[in-house]
């Protein structure tokens, strides 16, 4: 028996007795005469006292000789402390130790193991066994164990069941990539890692399974962007016989019960707002409603003067900056020196000062009159003491510039608060969307998502304007699930194949298994997908993921602890009927 | 909203309720003028009648168009059956049918959707999402997210934490088959798909995390025997600060917890047994022990006489057959055939009646005298009227012949109960095995385990002789569980991969990253995982582990329902800089 205590848990009402402790030096006060230890483990500290007069002379000895990180074992007796430590639950005792084991040295570590490291991101990857001790991490680690395993029970009691779908599937080209396994015994073939395991779970409803949930890894070849994962987790569910408004009554109820259970957090409210609806005044299709700065639009109110940029614009529109009247020059410069950024991309922005008074001054004070800049202001529901900033230009375009500005506006006025959880479903997603590149369209969601009904005919003459019974739920800004209704039967789903430009070959090749399985008594069915790890992360009030996965890969997909991905031999190579290109 | 009841849902006191339920339409019996259908989904079924007097003329002749396993949405009142049905929870009711909707129509489906169908295994695995319809299939999926739930609850009220490990890792020549994961990123270079988590779970006691688990599917490309997947799940535990007696006190709680839980049985007694005595008394290191028929070694009395094959042979072995003594002549050829199966492959076998009058009668009565026969009965445990069998040949090979036997004598004889429940630990496991193959020792269970400390200088002289702190979870004669202490300092863990002919480059590529991490602070630290395929089923009562996962693949690697794995496209190829070879 290594301990008899963890290092979290001894009290007052432990005095005198005899224990045994294990863990990490964490730190080592010598004085001499005597030595103060604080030991470590996942559940807290301990502080150890080595004293002259009271602690055997070789086991002294002993203490001097320890360092950083050594593992050890301790035999002794719990006192209560002279100077009490009100910061940490045992503070109010320490162990005077007689007895000591050092069940493991540690060289020094490269950085320090504190709750402020001097580590950078590489090192503490490359060491990530290391970075795992610091409380941030560790508590990361095991909050994440939490939300999982409530996000499990939740679902449980509501008759969901968890079923693990197949990690070895096919390779299917529609959509992102896909990662692939070469079959060693079928020559030539290749398994795929699943994106995720959607027409597993369709299948699953086909089968009567009425409910179905599961946390999955799933994978994603794709060029990594910063905060993205090749391997990430869903919390993945279906079910039969179901509307769109049971669908989204359901995840309000999970989402309503973590809030609750994890954050102590009451949300009553989960507002509904239609995609469009949200591009026209958040220019975002996942708006973070913690706060306002709505966008107002304004063409019909600067297309009639002879201001040039804004009579050429498709689209003209503001926001209005609370207590923004009152910026200098130089912040105002600074503004647009923002929204400038080639990652912003705006070329210059409009701003007029609602003044305290009830006065303006804008920028452009030559072309417009201050009737005008009311109607601005009413717009943009300004008041006295506000900015109104206005860009203009091509509709897509200069929604996604006004969107980014006003976060971050919020995030510089403090008003993204971590600890406040606004919920917001956003539905009526478009069906399709046009693909420059490919020259076509593609499913918005996916190619098993239902269109409205009443809106089928509009997929022959208007594409575009066909909506999706397809939903987001939104939280402080970052989509944290999405899902849609499905197509339940084969006409309509081999009409889709056909609109998204596969051969019916190619459909029937791809996905084939899926449409026979609708040809056998399909119900009626939808679900949703939550990604655990952005959950997770904004549950714990943060908005990078990185931190909430024990082992991440870096932005080239690397595993630099492990040193993966590597080259194999040409033996294996060989069995697996393959050369390199 | 498809129902206001589920079809397990509807009880007496429902009576003239008016609900809407939907389902599948599992049964018709149509009268002509009266038209019963059972409607079933996950929770149930419930009986629906539509009566000439009573439903309205045109729903009537709806009814009369249902086929098997049409889904379909109904309206109607509660009413109270004429004739209970006392088998079915909702057999009190039926519902009288208003209002009738088909939400899809179905072929007919390959095979019947009954408890016992028609369909043989591969028409079922094509159609698995029909095959899941069936209760015994939907049960088995249901009972294991019971038990997966059961286990991570009871784990995580014992402190454990469930930390989700990478998929994409790196490939080890070490052990079994990889499946390996070619990055397109990195050009040439491969990552695995895990065999485990062992490295990362060590890992994670380096970290600190102190109890680790995780339910994770793991992955082997071996040739496949029957009722092996490619792919499985293990729930895989890992525990730091502990030595042996804590990690089998643990699971033992775990085990026992869910007997109860599951099951409803109460074991007290987990018995422990040395590798060495299993094989010395079932000839097997997973031995069931819901039934006797303990070996007795009986080369002191057998190879005194003129007996050429027992003198000749390394080790003669008997087991006692409760009631054999009774068989016929040809009852016992017919067992001598048995043995003599080439998957056996006992070149013959000698036995010995010991009838109910206390006298005895044997195959080699020319050769062994009455007092020889009584020593046989008595190393064999045999009563009278028990048959004593008798294998000889080289120690390895009869064993595993006369446990087979053993096996199959208690199968026939009703032994093995799939009601009765007997854990038991298998410790002290060898350190190493002897590969005929490769000439060279392989770690029997990995190069991981710590040997018995005191037992680390026989390493350099008779490695065969040294045990491992390794042991085996058996329950119902099957190895449910396996773990080890682990070694947790550099130097023991290079000197293992030098015995197991590593060099020391290899060792360091492939593992240095766990090496490097015992010099930083290494607990003492061991584990245990779980194969939860095999521990479903055999909690289910059953054998086979085939029925308890939703979409397994056949002996070939192959998903026959979607087809995998299948060819992929050149381009795809040269996205991942390979060439079929």
């Amino acid at each position: 028996m290594y301990r008899s205590h963890t290092n979290g848990e001894l009290r007052i009402n432990h005095s005198e007795q005899e224990v045994t402790l294990s863990g990490w030096v964490q730190k080592i006060r010598d004085k001499g005469f005597m030595i103060w230890v604080d030991l470590r483990d996942r559940y807290g500290i301990t502080q150890l006292i080595f004293d002259e007069e009271r602690t055997p002379a070789a086991v002294m000895e002993q203490a001097k000789n320890l360092g950083r990180e050594f593992v050890i074992q301790i035999k002794g007796k719990v006192i209560e402390r002279e100077s009490k430590n009100t910061n940490i639950p045992t503070g109010e005792i320490e162990i005077l130790v007689s007895d000591l084991t050092v069940l493991n040295e540690a060289k020094l570590p490269p950085f320090t193991i504190e709750d402020k490291t001097d580590g950078g991101e590489d090192l503490r990857m490359k060491y990530r066994y290391l970075d795992i001790r610091r409380n941030p991490i560790k508590d990361k680690l095991i909050f994440r164990h939490k939300v999982s395993i409530a996000v499990r029970n939740y679902l449980s009691n509501q008759d969901f069941v968890e079923v693990e779908t197949p990690y070895l599937i096919k390779s299917t080209p529609e959509g992102a990539r896909d990662f692939v396994v070469p079959s060693r015994m079928n020559e030539g073939q290749f398994y795929a890692l699943p994106q995720s395991p959607q027409t597993f779970k369709q299948l699953l409803m086909v089968g009567g399974m009425d409910k179905y949930f599961q946390i999955v890894k799933c994978f994603r070849d794709e060029d990594l962007r910063a905060d993205r994962q090749p391997e990430f987790t869903q919390i993945d569910c279906e079910m039969a016989f179901v509307e769109q408004e049971d669908i989204l009554q359901t995840f309000e109820g999970l989402t309503r019960h973590l809030l609750k259970e994890i954050k102590g957090v009451e949300v009553e409210d989960f507002p509904r707002m239609t995609y469009d609806e949200a591009m026209r005044l958040y220019g975002n299709d996942k708006p973070d409603i913690r706060f306002g700065m709505k966008f107002g639009e304004l063409n019909d109110f600067t297309q009639h003067r002879d201001f040039k940029v804004f009579n050429e614009a498709e689209l003209v529109v503001g926001i209005a900056i609370p207590g923004g009247a009152s910026y200098s020059r130089k912040e105002i410069d600074k503004l647009i020196d923002w929204v400038k950024r080639p990652q912003v991309g705006a070329l210059g922005m409009v701003y007029a000062k609602y003044n305290e008074d009830g006065t303006f001054k804008s920028s452009v004070d030559k072309f417009y009159e201050e009737e005008d800049l009311k109607k601005w202001a009413e717009k943009t529901e300004a008041k006295p003491g506000d900015l109104i900033c206005i860009l203009s230009g091509e509709t897509q375009k200069v929604r996604a510039q006004l969107s980014a500005f006003r976060m971050e506006m919020g995030a510089q006025l403090g008003l993204r608060k971590a600890d406040e959880f606004a919920p917001l479903w956003v539905i009526d997603f478009p069906l399709l969307e046009w693909d420059e590149e490919t020259e076509r369209y593609h499913a918005m969601h996916h190619p098993f998502t239902s269109p409205k009904k009443e809106q089928i005919p509009l997929l022959a003459t208007n594409p575009k304007e066909v909506k999706a019974n397809a939903y987001d739920l939104v939280l402080n800004g970052n989509e944290i699930g999405g899902g849609s209704i499905r197509i339940h039967d084969k006409e309509t789903q081999a009409k889709m194949f056909d609109y998204l430009g596969f051969s019916k070959e190619e459909a029937e090749a791809q996905f084939g298994f899926l449409m026979d399985a609708f040809q056998y008594g399909a119900p009626p069915h939808g679900g949703l997908a939550f990604g655990l790890d952005r959950l997770v992360a904004i549950l714990g009030g943060q908005e990078s993921i990185r931190d909430f996965i024990a082992f991440p890969k870096n932005n080239a997909g690397r595993d630099v602890m492990i040193d993966a991905p590597a080259p194999i031999d040409d033996e294996q190579l060989k069995e697996l009927h393959l050369k390199l290109n």
